[in-house]
């Protein structure tokens, strides 16, 4: 790639029409699928053993040595053996001297070590130019060629030649590299196997107490109070009815709370008159996980779209609808078409049908080869206006859907008023704030301050 | 990469094993952003400026020179000023001379000026080599990693291994460089965050009109014809009605619309006897938008199940329901199993979900990251094959819909058909089209035509 | 990018400001279309052609010549004509000696020839380096731009170096190269456009064979059984009712399908006490097609997803839901709420939501966008864990379905028990044997053997 790496390609047998000898340490899982998929890539393999009976398993046209052997035909090294098994490589340290060590381990928790397994290898052998690479990759997915699984590998290292051919390799065996700096790089990097969906470790606690808030509140509206009272069984509610409450409410909220940090970024922006003072942490954290939070808040809206519409399959909902009629008819009462009330369903429903619409356009939109395939402007025109809208439309579809049960006193059960009155508060206040941030002479000095003008210059270009 | 790059790789100081510095003049947000990605990478930054006094927020392992001092240390420059401040390049031309400059600004509207901002560039310093890159990337998303918009950079320059230097480095940072040839390509780039969905316009104006004119006619049909004959007040229709009318309409219209063009372009072949005349422009526009219109045609279809599906739970429809019941009781009748009307509703319904699912998977396919793991005969089989199937499912949904009502005169409102009926017009006829292009007759001329035959030979091989 | 290719550069005319000169054979669609997106891209292209007069579709940048002047000018010459006109460049073997020969060709079907095209033309000019490459893009994607279907353009070749200039060329015009090894892939590469998805027959072959049996297991008891005895015509039933008892019951096989090869494999592991030998070829198929069988498995329950929804529209439904109460009304009975019922209804309901929820959660993670951004552990919890949550719930849906008929004896009809009882015995099954699986005497030594330890030893480090 450089200057260097065509000297080592001259020192290449006989040729420059080969690809490189790279050595493998150790013939487990990992290094036996590493080995065939190079091999297949034109790169001649060398495994360093303990044992050098050659397995059926280890890929035939590969040569199997001792470790020293083995290191000797190689530039490259890819040390395919647990951390606890490092400590024999200091007594190769003569020959792995200047040579390209590749740390390909894993751990089995988060920060097992105080130093990651790369940062270990390094002192070991301190002549020798360690990377790190390859963790994130499966023997399974290697072998198999499915690799569903990231096709990323992070690499590291402090050698910039050293990393280099190392990506060659990467991208050479169908592997997309991806330089995450120096050696330094190599704890997070070996953590990053470990971590399960961090980012939606916030939304998904917050959203479970949520639920049980709500669970546990509309139990006692719902279910305790009519039996206390009328007397009456309504346990089933758990099923359909309790979750149909709760999934709206959660994702009305937390739909909210996708634009509340951007309204709260800009009211402290207009206080403190600059854009170079760094937000709090928990506001740079919380608009970091706006996308988990509006996926959780899309997960639940689907939810509710699914319960609402069994209703009509549900048992309950056709007894009651039944014996609705049959009393009608015993009464023999016709009642004309209440046209207040046909108003007031059918523009809930189409209200709620358009936003869970757009909310499903903006759930598409955030999905990566989507975003990869539009520009920032287009995207923030999705995610912001679109967003805004559906906001909007969700908010209008639960107090159209209250109606006029806002203000009947036969609403408020033990003094608790109903729950998507309480789910109304945080979008009311992101759009009402929002609406008031559209006026000019808030919007304007905004815009400025936005384009990196200061109230109290401080920063000068 | 080339000679050449080697070259400036021997003048590195001391040891290839670095990567060379590069110089950022003007410390913005993006100027920031960028250093800090780059020297993450591995690159020794140094920041040209006005006032060189280091502030809080340029990262702390770069170096803030004058420009001049600056310049001098790197051979790539990035720019990260506003088009208006680089006539103080002038004064630096002469250090300026031979060094890639890179430029990286966009402006506020589209072609804003005569020139591209980097040909300006490219004439304010002549002896540079100019490069464009960048400018599709926002400062925000660099900082905080979240690249869900582009990772794609494109860049452009007449110095290809300047553009080849550049390139190395968008790699470097994680996102993906797209070549796309010479300066004059610089316009192009430029415009290109500025941009909102412009393959969309078409279709989305093409339905909006639609929209308008199917509202009206409904409008008229089914709210204002009531109204003035029955003197029933059935406005609440515009809430979910209406929309359940005009959506179906233009899903099916519009799906009609992304097959007619290749069933145009194949008549226009077969008249020409050639394939090697360029089609009119109109139809070459119309081609490239098919996607897109497809799209907005799914868009409807979902629209159109979700108004579908909660039809039972509107308070019109319980009304209708229980009120039809009550006289037939009233009445003392009670209706046997009509056996057609079971066959033709499941049936109608059967299809349109069979539709509608087809056109979800052609949907699903049609996402970047679907369509780029199929080949072109996949591609083709689902997006042909299957999409034909799919038009036939739903224009014979709509037909069996229509069903017994098609020749009775009480649907014939002020003599206005139904407008379901208009909505067959475009789908009847590309199916009748497509079906005649089946025949052996024109099918074999037309295969061949397609594999290069021409009836009057004009191009040879 | 090695030593050769700079030499090649250093021949390059005046300047190694430029690309090299490419030729192109042919002057057909395809050749037209990479010489255009090579100009694009900055190479000169020069085309050799049996007439050398200039047509207008020829890029005009482009210079045509005789085959054998054009092949003198460049290094690497693209061949654009088909393999049965490639016995011509048998006469140029002397200008072609030494070349890079690109065979972009195509067959008409899998493995029409002996050798793959590529082959046969390093046969025919035995001094040229022949790569195979660009074979899997379609020429209309390349003019038109909208490379929609695949990016990746498999390479492969016994020269490494021209293999690298090659490659070179596919990353320039905006394309994905694919490193494939030597022309012994030819044949693989030739076929790969011609597949029409081949991981997807077996999991499509498999479920059009068991929609057969059910629909006429369906037929028998719910169509014919009915007329028989009771002289009843539900034939309409065949356009939704049978569709929708037979995709749930798909679905939930085929989801079982998914986890039972995983179940077999760790008996079989625990059997043999060791992981070091290969699976039964089929049993490795089967695991292959996993995420077929489920995505298959999805349709389905997306589908009784959108049948089940219809229900309450169904001119049928309609009809027994009025003349029950009909019928109710006219022998002046009110029922009471039947809580049993009630409980029974909607907690399938519910079971059925959440299973179908996870189900589609599952079906979005597969999506390769989303997949290539999490990492193997989160991946795998997904597709395991999830999963058989998803397993779990949707047997149990289909078991609290069947509620209290299981034992009811009209629910046999002609022996036959009812369909759902049969599609349960696969899951269950599944569900059974993973229970025992979990527990520590097994999951214990499954564990160990899985990280490689062996009952008897054979295989050592």
């Amino acid at each position: 790639m450089n200057k260097n790496s065509s000297n080592i390609m001259a020192l290449a047998p006989t040729t420059s029409n080969k690809r490189e000898t790279v050595c493998i340490f150790g013939t487990g899982d990992f290094g036996r699928a590493l080995g065939h998929k190079m091999i297949q890539s034109g790169y001649p393999v060398v495994f360093g053993s303990r044992s050098t009976q050659t397995s059926s398993l280890i890929p035939k046209d590969a040569e199997v040595l001792s470790h020293a052997e083995a290191a000797q035909k190689a530039t490259i090294i890819i040390i395919a053996i647990q951390r606890e098994h490092y400590n024999f490589l200091t007594s190769l340290a003569e020959i792995l001297h200047g040579k390209v060590l590749v740390d390909i381990s894993n751990n089995l928790k988060l920060n097992q070590y105080p130093e990651s397994n790369a940062e270990y290898l390094a002192q070991l052998v301190p002549g020798a130019k360690v990377v790190k690479a390859f963790n994130t990759v499966s023997a399974w997915a290697l072998q198999s060629g499915t690799l569903d699984a990231s096709r990323q590998v992070f690499v590291c290292g402090d050698d910039m030649e050293a990393k280099q051919m190392v990506m060659d390799i990467v991208r050479a065996v169908g592997l997309t590299p991806l330089d995450q700096g120096s050696l330094l790089a190599a704890q997070e990097i070996e953590n990053y196997p470990l971590q399960l969906f961090p980012m939606w470790k916030f939304p998904i606690l917050l959203s479970l107490g949520l639920v049980a808030f709500f669970f546990f509140y509309c139990l006692i509206r719902d279910i305790i109070y009519p039996y206390v009272y009328e007397n009456k069984d309504f346990s089933f509610f758990i099923a359909i009815s309790i979750p149909n409450r709760i999934c709206p409410i959660l994702a009305l909220i937390l739909l909210a709370l996708v634009y509340l940090p951007g309204v709260l970024a800009a009211i402290i922006q207009l206080y403190r008159g600059t854009k170079y003072r760094r937000f709090p942490d928990w506001l740079d954290k919380w608009m970091l996980c706006r996308k988990q939070l509006g996926l959780v808040a899309l997960a639940f809206a689907s939810l509710h779209v699914l319960f609402t519409l069994v209703i009509p399959i549900r048992s309950f909902v056709r007894w009651r609808i039944s014996s609705q009629i049959v009393s009608q008819v015993l009464n023999n009462k016709t009642e004309p078409l209440n046209n207040t009330n046909a108003w007031l369903s059918d523009s809930y429903l189409a209200l709620g049908i358009l936003g869970f619409f757009l909310f499903v356009l903006l759930g598409i939109t955030s999905l990566p080869s989507v975003s990869n395939n539009v520009n920032w402007r287009e995207f923030r025109f999705v995610q912001s206006k679109l967003g805004y809208l559906t906001l909007i439309l969700c908010t209008a579809h639960t107090m159209v859907y209250g109606g006029k049960w806002f203000l009947s006193p036969s609403s408020y059960r033990w003094y608790l008023p109903s729950a998507y009155m309480l789910s109304l508060i945080v979008p009311c206040a992101v759009l009402v704030v929002k609406f008031v941030l559209i006026f000019p002479c808030l919007d304007k000095p905004l815009t400025r301050i936005r384009q990196g003008w200061e109230r109290n210059p401080q920063h000068s270009e």
